[in-house]
């Protein structure tokens, strides 16, 4: 067999595994919840960093590339420190943070290097309560598996 | 082999074909542009059917199911029959519709059945000027790429 061959048959096979363990619950539907639950854990992560005021822990939770998109109202930014930098400066006191709970999580696998998660976000603050949704998009990288777009909408 | 092999098998084959072929630029890349272009394709019948008044025509975008969700704001709507009412009844006249403009289109592949779009877009209407981002999920249907999940946001 060429290489092209060779990458047929993969792709031939990997429409099988996707087929099989991706959209159906065959062998590798374990495999999938076990995912699933380590993509949960990654957001329950960032949810409890954002409550003990540590916008780098949460931060932790996206993947630090170049690549990262934050999507909100009209605006895109770009980059894992650019998106740092912006909730630096819209969350710049303990107070603004306040206290952030996730819910109505959903979980989406798309492949076995992608999960999209959906959910509910709100904001107790002194205040306010800004509330709205989000649709991550996880990418499984070496570190475990991060959020390599974000989209973010407010009620 | 039993089924479990062939299953891990086929696993480690797709983690090949995703890195040759939906990662990098191997001989796969040229089938994923021709995908790519597929699903452009269809963003643009969506805003096509949308400027001729033409809501059913932009629906068909969308995968005719009731798992295809909507989330704007802190809303989500669920169901291909749903988000339709959800348009119809937003967009009640030709006024209201305006003249709908999407841009800044950017793709990116996550597996042989999925595909990211986002973009940006724009209602140029005689009362006002609505504009936002959209991040939309592609699944491959039997009927072509269709939005599975639309998460658009506002300025």
């Amino acid at each position: 067999m060429n290489s092209r061959h060779v990458f047929t048959l993969a792709s031939v096979l990997a429409v099988g595994a996707f087929v099989f363990g991706y959209q159906g619950r065959g062998p590798g539907a374990g495999k999938e919840d076990k995912e699933v639950a380590a993509v949960r854990a990654v957001i329950e992560a960032q949810q409890a960093a954002w409550n003990r005021g540590d916008i780098e822990g949460f931060m932790a939770g996206y993947a630090n590339e170049e690549t990262t998109t934050f999507v909100s109202g009209d605006t895109v930014t770009r980059g894992w420190q650019t998106v740092l930098d912006r909730y630096r400066k819209n969350y710049d006191s303990r107070a603004k943070m306040g206290t952030l709970t996730f819910s109505e999580l959903d979980f989406k696998p798309l492949s076995p290097f992608y999960i999209m998660a959906t959910g509910r976000w709100q904001l107790a603050r002194e205040a306010d309560a800004p509330r709205g949704r989000f649709t991550l998009i996880f990418r499984r990288t070496a570190g475990g598996w991060r959020v390599v777009h974000d989209h973010t909408s407010s009620a």
